[in-house]
């Protein structure tokens, strides 16, 4: 089956090619950046004698003759007028930016006016583990943030058992790649290197999508309190969710009952850390309690799990295949 | 005025090395580690054509010959038979480890025996921004944990406004070297390099220590959910305290009127970091809310203001110097 | 096909197993180390859901029971006499370590006595740009040092160009995971963050097998001035090959010649680096020159090219398989 | 004696001005940017509560009538110009940039039409090991470019036993402060962390410097095959010379004797890292031999034995001070 690639020069648009590359089912047909006119391997010297294919301008009706799925790793609002033309076209998309995440006055709140009020109504959020039959179903997946897939993974289990009324605070980290590719002072290796800050406190664009899914999914209605950081690693996301529980529970049991299908979530006797899950789709989590005090500790990989790959496996369920065909578990790490 | 260091081979050992070379008052006149026989400069190559002095096997009527002051740089439990016999001999002592910084009762549940019972009471905890006037009169200084110093520092001037029924968290980061020079599993660069994770959370020594001094320096019981981080960098350590409201207020006011006459606090209008303070005594602090939920972050170097500087802020002002007197607030660091 | 591989514990028995659990002809039906008696996911919790295996005490009538090829990722010296056990019973050798790699005189020179005499004289120098033949036919691969492959890769084009009688110099750069996984001083993560430099210079075992290799492969006699250091990255080799042209010549060309069929050496037009080969097979190689001045610049994945993926081509080669079956080309590094 | 800084924002500017703040002689008497109108805290957040003055726009008449001596960091071009008026105004001048480094018709030849002509002959190379006397009388400092700081301390004791005939070959590796503040692609975190290569093999600037400065010190005309690298740390400097001998040597001793004397210079007996010099104006040099191969190894902090140190050493000689006054020997480095 072939498939389109929209967006190849940043971190997330490698990581689907090199996915892809290796797919049993899916074929690359067509790779696409805003320029265009360059072999893929001047574009990632990485694939040289791996990947031979021209990088093209990218060009709705040209994917739609040779491609039945786009992935679109392009900027917030830029992907929500080329995600149109495509499903207009009858092409599926797996949707890599914020556009199609939200409810439409949250995402007009927290992001721009939208301008594709059709189709965001009818997509579903790319979270297997809660929305697996909508994705099936779906021909518009909006692929969840990293932040949210780490933190979503973590909190969701343990809802019910969570005094709501009281503060939920996330303290995430996140390797830089999740900063992008782009030159910024905040990336420039003299200021990362040995160096480690939160940014955005209380007020990123994260939070907002967290707290709509969790009443989305729970019906509960909480406020997040979210602080992100940013690691000097290049990829990986570990995240601290604090909250308070109404009675002391098992939590350990909870997330076992919560998890015990999921091919990609695993349950770990002690904290967590990057290097297990980098390189892979895992979400890796450690639950502990103090009394009622809750920490619920989850490590992904930000541009696989929280990016690429969930991808790929939303694009594996809505195409009716093994969710985990393709999909990396072990990588060549550090 | 002649100091001895005792316990010279670990990471503190050496930053106070370097501090007392380059103090104006203070003359390193003993060094002694558990083996002796041994050129400082062998034990610390950094240090040839800087100092040159035998490093001796440590013995308490020898220091008390040499010296009037001594810093003990030891493993908890050794350093408290040492400093007993050097409070005997009429040594002034600063201890950078753990024996005398928690009342006998917390000492014992989360260490072991006390075996020097009697001078534990009439120690002072070296916080100087709380205890600057006992510091002034003691003989016995103990230098607060790292973690409880970027803590206490946060978290102390918010303590009236917060409901203290609310859980408090505080996820801590710190740079490996605060887990010390020993060869040990988890600061094989390996396993550290290119990861993060947290470890013994809710479970750390430091826990009791901030609830106890929370509640001595402000009459305050409060619970303490402590989980500490390691970061993949040598030094610096970060924190976030994470607390709840009574009522909403203008924390930066609070922050600010805390600490208007201190030397070594800096109150940030930005999320901290570490490069800021590495290298230096200071404890940079920012805050912020969410209607009542609140986030305090603040930073110091694990090793100068979480142990080796503050110990030597500490010994002068127990010898009527200046407090910042040869103290480090510019560092030549990555 | 059954393969068993005996030394699971080190970094290089972890990366073994990874290839080979994607193998599509190997099957891996023996996973040894010198306890047993665990689970393989407990000793690498990141094949957590990955793989389910125990893990057996090496015993050589075992693997012969259920495996026709062995990979000994074992100490040097410990490998020998494992080896000799698995030949006798008609068990084909993919040997990791340095006991197979050099003649008898030069190996009982700078490592031991030698305790497999029989096997040593007919094993092959598991090099493939080279060996290609040789390995077919073989029923012993000594798998090349990591060092070697690197610069002869990198040298070996070039020796008839080269005047021989002036000095050859190597500057190599290794990442720490060469070091292996054991704890050391040098791999403290406080010893090599933020650090560089070099070990054993002009006394490094790998500067022998480099000349031996040169000799045999070349037919040339040539002093090799070997000088290693370490970076601090966990995986990675760089190497700089500095030498003396009889006279001046069209370098790129040669090189292109050398390798013009090789899957896994890649010329490439600007200095490599670490980043483009780590997680893969392939030797990235660049060539500068300065009038008669050469300089020869060539990168591997370490523990990869330099040690368990060209173990895997060696037994891909072995076995009549394209040599490329089953070996990564991209990976998911940061 | 009151001393200006004009480049104030990049790193060697940082570096200057951390150093005369505890400087016991020099007074900062006026900081300059190009754009100017900030305070210096703003500027460098490092500095907040520790040096409170605002940065001016540069300008040479202000600068002449509040400083005796100015170090200029200043970019290549720019700084020629701003020179010349303050030598004309009769301030002295320490130039960190390359533009008086050089003979006129080297410098033209490798950088661009030279713009003071005047000053450029009169110009002393501030490497004080081999130019103190002409160091004390001089009105215009050239400060040395950082690997031929640390190559010539190297290569320059030995260039009487070297054959000069022979190709002599530097391998150096300098942490990614000396490419700046700026932002560019070669200092992205994603590209240079867990990453290492070389740039402009035999084709770097400071490969003239060092070919000139061993012709006029040594009286030696020899081909420097130079090949610099970028270091995943930030600051540190490594560099590997090779060469081939005349005849076999106590190269140790050669050493010993040409610096019996320095202040600055340290033999060591293992091979040199970063770690012992960052942060401080020494340079680390070790030698090795094999037979007649020579390998010289040394080890400077690129920002300040490469850069700023040394400017104030210079400074300090130019005014009739002990070289080593307010210069670091000793650093809070991790």
């Amino acid at each position: 089956m072939n498939v389109a690639i929209i967006g190849a020069s940043g971190y997330t648009g490698l990581e689907l090619i090199k996915i892809l590359i290796n797919h049993p089912t899916f074929n690359i047909s067509y790779i696409a950046n805003s320029t265009g006119n360059e072999n893929v391997q001047e574009l990632h010297p990485c694939l040289k004698d791996v990947l031979d294919v021209e990088v093209s301008k990218a060009d709705a009706k040209d994917v739609a003759k040779v491609a039945q799925l786009a992935f679109l790793a392009l900027p917030h609002k830029t992907s929500m007028s080329f995600a149109k033309e495509l499903l207009e076209l009858g092409v599926k998309v797996v949707d890599l930016s914020a556009d199609y995440r939200l409810e439409l006055e949250t995402y007009e709140k927290h992001y721009c006016p939208h301008e594709d009020k059709e189709h965001i109504q009818d997509s579903v959020y790319g979270l297997p583990e809660y929305y697996k039959n909508e994705i099936k179903d779906s021909k518009l997946i909006a692929n969840p943030g990293c932040y949210p897939t780490a933190s979503l993974l973590a909190l969701l289990p343990f809802i019910d058992y969570i005094d709501t009324d009281a503060q939920i605070f996330i303290d995430a980290k996140s390797g830089m790649s999740g900063a992008g590719k782009g030159l910024k002072e905040v990336t420039h290796f003299g200021n990362l290197n040995e160096n480690c800050h939160s940014y955005s406190p209380f007020n990123h664009r994260h939070m907002p999508e967290i707290e709509e899914k969790v009443r989305l999914i729970k019906g509960a209605k909480c406020q997040i309190n979210f602080v992100p950081h940013l690691l000097p690693v290049t990829r990986g996301m570990l995240v601290s969710v604090f909250a308070t529980l109404k009675e002391e529970i098992d939590a350990k049991k909870v997330l076992e009952e919560a998890y015990k299908d999921s091919s990609f979530v695993r349950i770990r006797n002690n904290p967590v850390d990057l290097k297990s899950t980098a390189g892979t789709n895992f979400c890796d989590i450690f639950v502990e309690t103090n009394g009622k005090a809750l920490f619920i500790n989850s490590s992904i990989d930000n541009l696989l799990r929280g990016a690429s790959s969930q991808a790929v496996v939303n694009a594996n369920i809505m195409c009716g295949l093994e969710e985990d065909e393709g999909i990396p578990k072990i990588a060549y790490v550090p």
